[in-house]
Formats: structure tokens, sequence, C-alpha cells
């Protein structure tokens, strides 16, 4: 069996063609975490006229130096105030009131004193413009405030709330079925037939995962070693989803029926066999804008390439722009590279006052059946093909993911 | 007016008794991104039998030498195997099997040549316990593997799915309510009265920052400046909610009825004005274990301090170890602060190789209403209060959050 090279799986991933610009329409209180599907532009500026940033008195600046202005007048917040004002009159002008026309500052009512004949005496002067925010100070309408492809945060709930979006045109989200197979695996809550049985952790650790990168998840659960049965499973939830992702069955042996279903469901195999550890037996396929993702069994080695080659193509369905960061990092111990592969390392990350740290505390070497490796929130460090023995202090590349 | 200083203000925040320790179970499937409210204790070992990470054959390590052995049986996966090996035979045994009793050694398949009168011929060695995963190489029975008030990311999921966690104890999420007080603003599609009016954006912004930090929101949308109406809309409010969240009203105006309010519900103010920019009118009072925070009005103000005096608190209740986290960075550019008082400056910050960095680049100088400054995943530089020019290179201290 030949592996191709981890750099040639991902540009082939990156070539596969999937469902892209679909969007749907959903109100701003349930846009939180979604991605943008179209460019939000200001309608109109920020401010729309010029407005007091504090409480006190619009004036004519010029008139300042008369010593004592004649109050004509008080504007709360979002009222109109339509006198204009004239030399030696002063309007109340409270934060968040349009600026009376005619003044071009606001003096603070801390800074004057009223007088029982409706003056006031100006005690403390400020500078033309003072506490005004003249038009446009935070936008200018026309301006592209968020670019499509945004995911949606606290920061852009609000700017669209200040221009009245709605509902949001988000990106659709991906659908992506997951399944487990194997006869020895148990799903959650069910009763075990015999002591040689397991717990499938694999169909939920990825369902997270994929939750997590913005997909909608279809929790197809687990699957037993029965061909004809993992046959029609798959070919009814293959229409359904963009994205269908085994665990298992991709290896070389007697019960290995994912990588002789996947052709027989009329998919083409885009590439079987990747030098990489863990994961060598990935195989991704694709039936029209449908993609197959089979994964190895092992709980590590299933999530693992469930983040090299299931969460690009969750990210490149809702045009985001890339599905997780590289970060740079030193390494604070040596490390020993086991295999002739690109060896993706569950790791401790630091971030430090000079950039961030790795160290393998705590992780266990063993096989690829080690999930717990991968808890609080472990980065992935990527030791290229080419590498045999890392020395503390080298500086290498880490996968991390957002952490929901 | 007097203000306490940033440092006190926190820790008085920090000092305040709030409800802890509530918790809920909810589905293994509903759990992503609540935070624990028990540790995870290993029920079993993983694997709690020898198991074989290959296909292959189950041997005694011993026999190999032997050259040729008898194939007496088989163990698909999830099967249970009740023949005890004896010298010179052999079980084949498939990825994720319990290994055969007596076996200490997996042959792969592709180790061995298969003969037509059920032997196999060894035709590669292994070495002694090839392929075979002992007991508890991935956790042992007991082992704490998760810790109390970690939230759950999708290795978290995948650990306690292997564990048949059906229903997890996770802690209740903060009930936090939020109101926008002033005339002036419409709420979201709200139509306009008349061309002074502006659209609200602080009560939609906090909601999704709160939300994004794990609090339950309810959202109170706005108010107008209107003393009986908004001291009856507090008032119901408060008893529901665990912390209540307001925004303006707690300047010195003739409209800043917030501040007068609050005592009337017969709250404890606990501090009122913090010498901090923006925001230095934030008010913060409590009636019982109910909180009230009450921000200022301006856009910018009202995040960075929804921030700063909200999110602790939504970290307390959910028993998290931080709101936020706070990194060292270096500036790229000078830095002028403005003001005698602690300043938070939205920014940009980058991961180098050797560290973050920070810059202004695009952020606009203006007012506290600016909120689109906080767009783009924007970090918050802090600048102390004895700060008055920082110069490019300078190592500063910058705020980021966590963006769903």
């Amino acid at each position: 069996m030949s592996f191709i090279s981890y750099e040639t799986s991902q540009n082939m991933l990156d070539l596969l063609e999937v469902p892209k610009n679909r969007f749907e329409k959903v109100a701003l209180s349930c846009a939180l975490g979604r991605v943008l599907a179209e460019d939000i532009v200001a309608k109109y500026s920020d401010p729309q006229f010029p407005t007091a940033s504090m409480d006190g008195y619009g004036v004519r600046y010029e008139d300042l130096e008369l010593g004592r202005l004649r109050v004509v007048g008080h504007t709360p917040a979002g009222t109109l105030q339509e006198h204009h004002l004239t030399k030696g009159e002063a309007i109340k002008t409270f934060t968040g009131s349009q600026m009376p026309q005619g003044a071009d500052t606001l003096i603070p009512i801390e800074n004057v004193i009223l007088k029982d004949d409706g003056m006031i005496e100006i005690v403390e002067m400020v500078p033309k413009g003072f506490s005004v925010r003249p038009v446009a100070e935070g936008y200018k309408a026309g301006d592209v405030l968020i670019k499509k492809g945004t995911k949606i945060g606290f920061a852009e709930i609000g700017v669209m709330a200040g221009l009245n979006c709605v509902m949001v045109k988000v990106a659709r989200k991906p659908r992506v079925g997951v399944l487990a197979t194997g006869s020895e695996i148990l799903d959650l809550g069910e009763e075990a037939q015999n002591a040689t049985q397991i717990r499938s952790s694999n169909n939920y650790t990825l369902a997270a995962l994929f939750e997590q990168a913005g997909a909608e998840v279809v929790q197809l659960a687990t699957a037993p070693d029965d061909k004809e049965q993992l046959m029609q499973i798959m070919h009814n939830a293959l229409e359904s989803v963009d994205i269908l992702v085994t665990t298992g069955g991709v290896s070389v042996g007697d019960y290995d029926f994912v990588k002789d279903i996947v052709p027989r469901l009329g998919a083409q195999v885009v590439f079987k066999g990747v030098a990489i550890k863990p994961g060598r037996h990935i195989m991704v396929a694709q039936k029209g804008l449908h993609t197959i993702v089979s994964l190895p069994g092992f709980a590590y080695s299933s999530t693992v390439t469930g983040i090299l080659y299931v969460l690009p193509l969750i990210a490149k369905m809702l045009a985001k722009e890339s599905a997780y960061s590289i970060v740079p990092a030193v390494l604070e111990e040596d490390f020993k590279k086991r295999s002739p592969f690109t060896e993706f390392t569950a790791c401790n990350v630091t971030l430090c006052e000079d950039g961030y740290k790795v160290n393998f505390s705590g992780k266990k070497v063993g096989s690829s059946a080690i999930l717990i490796n991968m808890l609080n929130n472990s980065g992935l460090m990527i030791a290229d093909k080419e590498d045999t023995f890392l020395q503390k202090g080298t500086l290498v590349h880490v996968i991390i993911m957002e952490n929901n």
C-alpha cells in the first residue's frame, strides 16, 4: 500500500469541490457564532447628526466670551429641537441628544452656574467643538463595517444592532453525519452483551468537534461490522448530508468493510492512505458534492484526522478563512519522532512573555487509542516527515483549536 | 465625585458573595461548552483488558521461534474468546479485540503466511508485547480525568462518552438580565418617531458577550428615561435574575435615573465611580445575592465595563478559573494616554514568532461611543493609571476574549 504525502493530501482536499454560497437568514439574536454570508455596509452614518457626548448646554463657541448666556430651551435625548441658536443663546442638551442648530460646542453643566434669571454663567472655558460627536465619528454611510466570512462575535452583534439589521444573512451550516463502526463498540447508555465490548467515543468527540466548527451534526452513532447493514446505513446517510464521516473499517483486516463499501456507494476515491501518524489509513471520497471522509477507528487517530481532514471542508463551506490556527512555539523538552511520517502529537501549549511554549508533561506515550492526551485544550505539534530528533529549544508549529 | 482605583474596584468585585455550586444534569450531547460541576473519575481502566491494536494473531512470544503455529480460533472485536492458548497455538485477533488468554504478543497479518493446513508461517518477527495495548494504557480506574470547573470541549465530550457518562453534572448558567436605558434609543426593528432617535446596540452587544461567557441572558431590551417606569422594570427584573445589567443613566445629568433607582430598590451600593476610561461612572450594587451592575450608556464604554465587571461575576458563578485571558504583548507604535485613569483601549492583537504584538491600525480616536473599534476580535490594551506615554516596543498587557 502506498501513502501520499501530507502536503499532497491537503492540496487534494483543498481542490475538492464542495457546496458553497449557501445561506439563510436568522434573527440577529440567533446569529452569535454564525458566519456572515454578506458584507455589512453602513446604511447611515454614526452619528447621523452632531451629538452631545455629555450633559450641558449647546452654545456658539464665539459666545462663550460673553460670560453669560440665556437658556432658551432644552433637548432631552431623543427629542427634536427646532430652535436655531442666535447670539447669546444656549440650549440645555443631554448626552446622546442632537446638538442645537447653530451650536458648535457643548459647555458641560459642571462648567456653568445656572442663575435665577434663566441665564448661565460660564465659570470654566472649553475648547471649540468640546463634547460634540461630529457626524460619522464612528462610521459613515457606505463603509463596509464587517466582511463576509467573519464569525459573528459580540462586537459584530452590537454593530449590526446599531444598524438595525433585524435579520442577518449567514452561511448555512454544513450538515455532517457521524458514524462510528465496529462490532465491539457500544453506544452511550447501551447495555453490554459481554465484557469485551467498549464504549464508543469517536462519534461523540467528532460531533462536538464539528459542531464547534460551525456544522450541523447528524449523529448516526454506531454500526456493527456487518457489510450489508453498514452499506445500507451509509447509503441512506450520504444523500442527506454534505459530509459523511465514518470511523473504523479502513485498515487491511477481514472486518474492515468501510474501505470496500465507499466505492460501492458510487463514490470516487480521492485518496486513500496518507503518510501521517496517527491515521495513515484515512480515505477521502466524493459522490457529486457529497464528501465521505473515512477516518481510522482509534480514538486519538480519528480525532486528529477529523481535525486535519474534516474541519477544512467545514471551513470552506462556511467561507471561513481558516479551519484552525497554526502558531509557532518553542519546544521545552526534547522530542523523539517515532515514525517516518508527518506526526501530530498532542501537547501542552502555554503562552509566555516571549511566545508559545510546548511540552508533553502528563501526556502518555502508547497506541493511537489514547484520547485523554487531547484534554485541557491540547495542541497538536506538527513534526515534519524529515524530522527525527527535535532538540529542546527548537521552533515548531502547533495546531490550536478554538475551544467553544 | 470621588473615584476608587481600578484595582480596588476589582478586589471589591472579587469579594462579592454570589450564588455558587448550583448545578444541573444535562445529556452529554448537550454539554458542549458548559462548565463541569464535578470531577470526572474513571470508573474503569482503559483498556480494561489487554487489547489488540492491529489485525493479526495472538501468540505466546516464546512460540514465535517455532516458525509455524496452528490457528485454533478467531476473535472478532467485541466477542469473547474462551480458549486459553497453549504451546504452538495462535488465535486470529482483530483491532480492538481482547487478546486471547495466554497470549502476550500480536503478530500482524502482514508478518505471516496462512497455509492451506490452517497453520501460519512467521515471515517477520516482532518484539515481545507487540501491538498489545496493556490494561490501563490510557487511564486506570480511579484516575481523575477531568477537573470540576473545566469548560467542556470536544475532547472532554469524547472522554466522557468513553466512560458512559450519559448525563453530566454541569454548573447552572447564571441568569443575566440586560436592559438599555435612554429615551433616544430604539429597539431593533422599532420604527423611529423622529430623526434624533438612534438604534440601541448595548443590550445586544452585552447579551452576546454574556451568552458567550456561559450565561443565560434575559433580554429586557430598552427603557425610556422615565423614573417610575424604569423603577418598575428594574424591580420586576431583579428578583428573577442573578445579575441585572443596565446601561445608561449613571452620570450626573437630569435624566440619569438609574443611579437614583438602584438604592430605592433596596440594593446596597458596593461602589460607584472607578478611575477608569472608559466607564468611570460604573456602579455595582447588591440586594441579597442579586447583583446590579449599572454600566454607562456609550456603546464602547458599556462593552468594556461589561467585560471588566460582569464577566468575572459570571465566571465566579460557573466556578471557571478566569473570565478572560490577559496576555503580554509588545507595542508596535507609540501610545499616548489621554487621561489620568487606568485606560482600556481597543487594539489589534497579532501573534508572531516572538509573541503578541499590538497596534491601533484602523482604530478610530474619538468619544467612547465608537463600538466598531471592538470588531475583528480586538483586544483591550491596559494602560496603568501612572502611564502617560508608552513608547513603541514597550511590553504591555492585553485582555483577549474567547470568541465563540
